[in-house]
């Protein structure tokens, strides 16, 4: 006989899965900028009078800013997180929180669920596409995200599983990412998020030559350091220079004749392109981020749709980023020691956070950083970073516009970039070069309370970030 | 870093997982009457000294036999199986073991792994493709089986994990099955299976005159039931009989331009056939038969793979078998009670099990059991089956070349098919029409140990098989 999962509101998925105070809930950030779902579900949950709950999200924006108002109301009162947009984190910086704000990596995030360290009692899936079953997925669907990456693990090892839809499609749905053995309950509202803020028509590489500069010599960088052979496996994220990177690898990939093996990363048309190309022979996709993209997913095998777990669990039995050759990643301030932050501005207020950072630069052979020497009068290398989200010793080559830096454990690497030509520099050089343009900085004064602990992939709180005065 | 998960032979992998005496180890039977990889991997435990395991397969064949060493020799004490063919049965029946079997259905099985009622130790996947990871599938390869649906589970819920597989191609593998965070050794032999056992060339619809006759009316009940409309669901296996059915069904659907929802089964062609002439919009597979089957999985995304505990797991939040609006199955014999024997052959002797027959039976609208009335002499209705596989609440109508009974619990059915002039008999006149040709059967004498126990889907024994005298 047919199970009965469709309840007929938010609020009544709430009352079934049985929240109680103290519980800890999870969503995923498919719907990112665009996202209606945390807010919808949160608003009802603070209307129903629940209090101290543990909220743990995949990454949060500034659409999510109503969430300020719950923390102050006591309904959410510990908070884990892998990424925080500036808005919020403006607000976390300026003490909201008793407790601190737990950032993890991508990869922590799952593993630390799936081993039962930071256990799920109710997940909210916000499904582009569901059957009455919660048969799901982000592939298809007017919400349409792509790769359901973050959501697999919560609707897999939560304690009950809430799937919240826009599209009800006929059971059983084909293409489907999380099957119904997962889901409890499937609730369809009118929307779960605005298209525009899902996915992006189009990802556009940067057009600034300073970017456009960093990116040719990042690539030039891949190209002479031995690794881009036949099987070479690459990451690069979705910003402008490290998009232009992957563009520039292209052409070298395509006139040396490279086939390379996989290729990851926040998914843009330029990945698709260079696995149409033949420069890849798959994609691997947690996360989608245009609609190029997605269509890909849909319709090439070769591009394959993974969990967060299977991307970067450190406990897993392997992972995806522990195969990878190189990647291109970026920062808001590098240290001398190579130490990299992505958490906080140069105030010292959270603005980001690891986001597979961390994961990806512990896993790769070779993990580049491209950043430029200064941004608005501020040097981007600083004695010690503000936070540290990646240790210096995961990083091996810094790429700016000045030249570039690799870190000093990499002797072989180093004589092979240096007699290839490229503009090798000692990093506190570059770091005196910046200086000498901006002026050394000021240190940042801030308060003694923690608002945030920066949780390294071994579990380890490998930084703090306090409050702002 | 990479980490490494190749080992040099199934002994280092047994090493390297912690076989211990008295453990739980699993095997799934993707590669049929073609396995190799069960008794390499026994063969090895029994000449490195173990005791005392627990061997739990998804079903068991007669290329299984030296098993029966290792447990007169009590390197295996415990058995559970969905499923036995009759070499095995009879030593079995000849009271070989001194635990009883556990028999469960392809349901129970899974459910009971992941809710810890019987937790696996170590898994052994036999897997025709995996990479040095352990990203693999059953849908290429030299020993190709297509779906894995009995390994995913397994793979996923034991504490270790090792594949063993025939064919290794390069990292990462595109079209994995199971992802490499469940994997934790891969062991590459020459052959994990015979290809000619593992799956046919073709499969093929019976030619046997009593079986189309009955073919064509179950297709004519179904046709009737009232259950035929746009949205229909259904589940065949791949006997000659029930595949028949399947064609005649086609047929209507066509004639009638029916657009039904899901087909399930052992897949074989002529399901593919159904899926192809658009008689359904999507095949949920757990288990393919035959090539054209395999070639349809690997190249049609309407063509899904799933696990066996989404196919039936009963304590899944819900099952694809619940959606089921009705079903073909076959029977050793039935009893005018309706209750279905499949586990045991007239004399008492285990010659099969129940795979998905409860689950299917259990969860479809309307369950349609085809079976001749006699078979070799001997009458296939009886007042009191040998076994009971499937209870009779669970079964709704029985189709033989005699007539159709209707379980008496369907009081609308029943008429909505007299009304369309189907040949509807009470069961007890068939049993003695059945009788006229045949005689009276023998009861059966058996001994009184318990040599299998018959778990249903809610846990109870529902029955019991005893030794042969």
């Amino acid at each position: 006989m047919r199970d009965k999962k469709l309840v007929a509101s938010i609020r009544d998925a709430i009352i079934s899965a049985g929240l109680k105070d103290g519980m800890t809930i999870s969503f995923h950030h498919h719907m990112r900028n665009g996202d209606y779902v945390l807010n919808m579900v949160m608003d009802e949950i603070a209307a129903m009078g629940f209090k101290d709950l543990t909220l743990n999200a995949t990454a949060l924006f500034d659409i999510h800013m109503p969430l300020i108002d719950h923390i102050k109301n006591g309904v959410v009162t510990t908070l884990m997180t892998n990424y925080m947009s500036a808005g919020l984190g403006k607000q976390i910086c300026a003490g909201v929180m008793e407790n601190p704000v737990q950032f993890r990596t991508h990869g922590t995030r799952p593993d630390d669920i799936i081993h039962g360290r930071t256990p799920i009692d109710i997940a909210f899936v916000a499904a582009p596409q569901s059957d009455d079953m919660g048969n799901c997925t982000g592939k298809y669907g007017k919400s349409a995200c792509g790769s359901f990456g973050y959501a697999i693990v919560d609707a897999q090892y939560a304690k009950k599983t809430v799937v919240i839809t826009d599209e009800l499609v006929e059971y059983p749905m084909v293409g489907f990412t999380v099957p119904e053995v997962y889901v409890d309950y499937v609730v369809v509202v009118d929307a779960i998020g605005d298209p525009n803020g899902i996915v992006s028509g189009t990802t556009r590489i940067t057009r600034d030559p300073v970017g456009l500069v960093m990116a040719q010599t990042a690539a030039k960088v891949v190209e002479h350091s031995g690794l881009l052979v036949d099987g070479f496996s690459f990451q690069t994220g979705a910003g402008g220079a490290t998009l232009a990177g992957a563009k520039y690898l292209k052409d070298i990939m395509l006139a040396k004749g490279i086939k390379g093996s996989y290729v990851m990363g926040g998914i843009t048309k330029y990945l698709v392109e260079m696995l149409q190309a033949g420069c890849f022979k798959t994609i691997l996709d947690g996360q989608t981020f245009d609609l190029d993209s997605i269509d890909s997913l849909r319709n090439d095998p070769r591009h394959q749709e993974v969990s967060l777990y299977h991307y970067a669990g450190p406990n897993a039995p392997s992972c995806i980023v522990n195969s990878l050759d190189t990647i291109f990643a970026g920062a808001t301030e590098v240290d001398v020691d190579f130490n990299v932050n992505v958490h906080t501005d140069s105030n010292g207020i959270i603005m980001g956070g690891s986001g597979g950072h961390s994961d990806i630069c512990a896993g790769a052979k070779m993990a580049v950083i491209i950043t430029p020497m200064f941004r608005n009068r501020l040097p981007m290398i600083r004695d010690r970073v503000t936070t540290i989200t990646t240790p210096g010793k995961d990083i091996d080559v810094l790429v700016t516009q000045g030249g570039v830096a690799v870190n000093p454990k990499n002797v072989e690497l180093k004589a092979r970039l240096q007699a290839a030509g490229l503009p090798i520099v000692d990093i506190h050089e570059l770091q005196a070069k910046a200086e000498r343009m901006t002026g050394k900085p000021q240190p940042i004064r801030h308060g003694d309370k923690v608002v945030a602990e920066v949780i390294y992939r071994d579990g380890s709180i490998i930084d703090r970030i306090y409050n702002t005065l």
